[in-house]
């Protein structure tokens, strides 16, 4: 390592003190590399800031010496946009020790957190002050709320309560040149001048290092009915849900969506979750109703529009939960899907999101030509059927991918397809999961050349000298 | 008229027809004014292209002849932002003629409209497909959704629906070059790249001139109850709201508080609305509860709340609504605070947002000082206390304010007090009317310098030759 090298630690370790500044070789690893091993790189140091002052005064050093910075929240990002690249000059951030909940207002309904804040934490914060956060995923034992911020993460009750960007009130950020934007207010309305925050929401940390935030609060849910169905295609799932819709209105929390393959491969990959049910049609539909009131009976109401569905052939099967447990059983098949997949062999992951009448043509048509293209792909789909976001992913045996650059070209074959009946269907390439690397060169390919380009000059005009984050959502250069 | 001006206007017919070209001394002087009377400007023409496609025709047109733009929804903003300067070059472009309701999908619970569109229309359209958009504010019988987007406009359903950043899924805007930003996409998650349109949300038309939008619906409201609450003081309504929030969770829709001495005023002034409750009490609440379902009893809930309530002493007394009729009656007077105000003499209008706790301590100590510093001042509260929104209104005598000079100092005053509670009390200047004209010296005055820099250089890159409505949110040059 170099001179400068040692005087950058140094200098880092001046900011962050000594044990928080991780050299090349001193455990770095898991900070390198993302949670599916797709992408790996290199970092002068990982540091772990312990104040906004800290990532403010890390952030003026960077930008001072020209080093490329990488925040990172849990790295559960399915986008490669927390990951360095394998350049000479990277710093990662980690708000690993920012974790406090500074302060709830149940009357105000909301929560101020730092942005290293695990998320299934805030929910529990929440709930012990009789309160729901609804941002719910799949990582939520892991991933920092400053990520999902940053991602403007979906989930699984977008359906009702919106993605992140809706829950957010008020951001603190440290911007490129170091500088701390302090738009921590409470506040449900605030029309002084421009939205400022907004910029920072979904840009994926190349705007900005997040490092604390105001969300909204909510009522309690009291109440609850869930259901698995079981069907014959996704239209048959649009039906139910207008049906439900026009019974039990707002009630209508989650819809969530999987393909039997999907839950084979589940059933094969993750062997401690079990699958309640057997797997005897195409389709499984999860849904989920909730009351902020104790006491609603909404089983009832849920049962009779089975019970009808069922009659006019809309569904072939129902369990209706009649526990909290067998609830939780449920949803723990749908939050195992990444996992499993990742498991199950080379995943080559899509989130399209398309209008909502057209998402059972979407999914038919890409299963159909992915499989003619790709005949050793297995397609599993799973999703956010209420949001009009199916994942269409294509499993391909890893025996089959060593050479990369063969690789390359069917991941790229296959988004094509994808991307091509995305646009077919009016939608958009991504809808929850980001641009990151991976998206890069498809964002560029479907999105109006007006649009990236005012999206790059609001990159130059925050970030001159391109160290947040280089690399990610547009390509270097 | 010079022959510039000539030129201009013979190229602007070309774009939008002769028809709807309005030039000066042809009726021009209802789009020259605010509808307080409060700002006259000056315009070159006043024209109402027909299409996105005139809207851009005439951008570029004033892009290339440097002519400033002044976009104007409805005209009922309450900061002076859409009224043209005394300046000589000004094109005051209306959106009337574009007022189409594009498309409307049940389904995807979204809607497509024109900018022109008057927001009692679009409510209208929801309702016919059983449908509810929230949108509600006492000039929704005239303004325009283009505006109320522009202004990010609050209203009577902030509280369980957000302000309307929230209801707006996409965007096309025409932009000062001329340029067509083609956002319309009705998804409710779209992550590719930044999240563009949120710059014009709240802009207030200094960034481009909104076109079309694509919105939210919800689930109709098939029950509801009202009540009229009669109480001591803010702190009372705090906390019935709070058991209120324990009991009926988020059926809570509205609530909506006045003063005494604001209904007073209505009472003087707007003889067509029926005042049907005695003013024995200092305060008085509006509690509206919502459902998405038929049948449910509502009042229930309501009722045993206010009688726990009574009996603590909490409410002096209560009516609650045994009609739709009555409920109407009962909102008029609120949706005519506005009108009442400007009737009654000259209006310094406040739209703090402060924390909710703090909303009692605000109202108390505004109200002291204004009346300390302004004897003559008749101060009349009313807002939405569930969003710590309460509007806090000084009424001159308009004989007293015939010396603008001496006008203009007492206002200064009274903004100083607003502004010095506000901050003490850890607000915002401007919860929902935005900053236009009226605004721009307070804004710059309590704002982080940082956060105007960012403002300021936003507005420099989409629009560097500042033609689009200049000297709103901040001053010329």
């Amino acid at each position: 390592m170099d001179m400068a090298d040692d005087r950058l630690l140094d200098d880092l370790a001046a900011v962050v003190g000594d044990r928080h500044v991780i050299a090349p070789g001193h455990d770095q690893d898991s900070y390198l590399v993302d949670w599916r091993g797709r992408y790996r790189g290199k970092a002068r140091a990982v540091v772990k800031p312990g104040s906004t002052q800290e990532v403010a005064g890390v952030v003026k050093l960077c930008a001072e010496r020209g080093v490329a910075i990488v925040p990172q929240g849990g790295n559960t990002g399915m986008c490669g946009a927390a990951t360095p690249d394998s350049g000479p000059r990277n710093l990662v951030i980690r708000l690993d020790r920012m974790r406090r909940i500074r302060n709830v207002s149940p009357l105000a309904n909301s929560i101020t957190v730092e942005a290293g804040c695990i998320l299934a934490e805030i929910q529990a914060a929440a709930a012990a002050t009789d309160r729901y956060f609804p941002l719910s995923l799949g990582a939520e034992g892991s991933c920092q709320i400053g990520g999902n911020i940053s991602t403007n993460a979906g989930g699984t009750a977008v359906l009702r309560y919106g993605p992140t960007r809706e829950l957010v009130l008020g951001l603190e950020t440290v911007l490129p040149d170091g500088r701390v934007f302090n738009g921590l207010r409470a506040l449900r309305k605030d029309n002084t001048g421009y939205d400022l925050k907004q910029l920072f929401i979904g840009a994926e940390g190349t705007l900005g290092i997040i490092t604390a935030a105001v969300l909204k609060l909510f009522a309690p849910r009291r109440s609850s009915a869930l259901a698995l169905l079981k069907l014959q295609d996704v239209e048959q799932a649009l039906q139910v849900m207008q049906r439900l819709r026009g019974t039990v209105g707002d009630r209508l929390g989650s819809l969530e969506i999987m393909s039997r393959s999907q839950i084979e491969v589940i059933a094969e990959t993750v062997p401690d979750v079990a699958i309640p049910f057997a797997l005897d049609t195409p389709w499984y539909l999860i849904i989920e109703l909730t009351d902020a009131l104790a006491g609603v009976n909404l089983q009832a109401p849920l049962e009779a529009v089975l019970a009808q569905a069922f009659e006019d052939g809309l569904v072939q099967d129902a369990i209706v939960a009649s526990s909290e447990a067998q609830a939780k059983a449920i949803w723990a098949v749908r939050h195992s899907v990444s996992e499993g997949n990742k498991r199950s062999g080379y995943v080559v992951s899509h989130d399209s999101a398309v209008p909502l009448e057209r998402q059972a043509a979407f999914a038919t048509n890409v299963e159909r030509r992915i499989m003619a293209a790709v005949p050793h792909a297995r397609v599993v789909m799973h999703g956010h059927i209420g949001d009009g976001n199916i994942h269409i992913v294509a499993i391909l045996d890893r025996a089959r991918c060593e050479d990369t650059d063969e690789t390359a070209a069917l991941v790229r074959e296959i988004n094509e397809i994808v991307d091509d009946e995305t646009a077919a269907q009016g939608g958009a390439i991504s809808a929850e999961h980001g641009i990151g690397i991976t998206n890069r060169g498809r964002l560029a390919r479907v999105t109006d050349p007006l649009e990236i380009k005012l999206m790059k000059e609001i990159k130059t005009l925050l970030d001159p000298a391109g160290i947040m984050n280089p690399g990610k959502i547009f390509a270097d250069g």
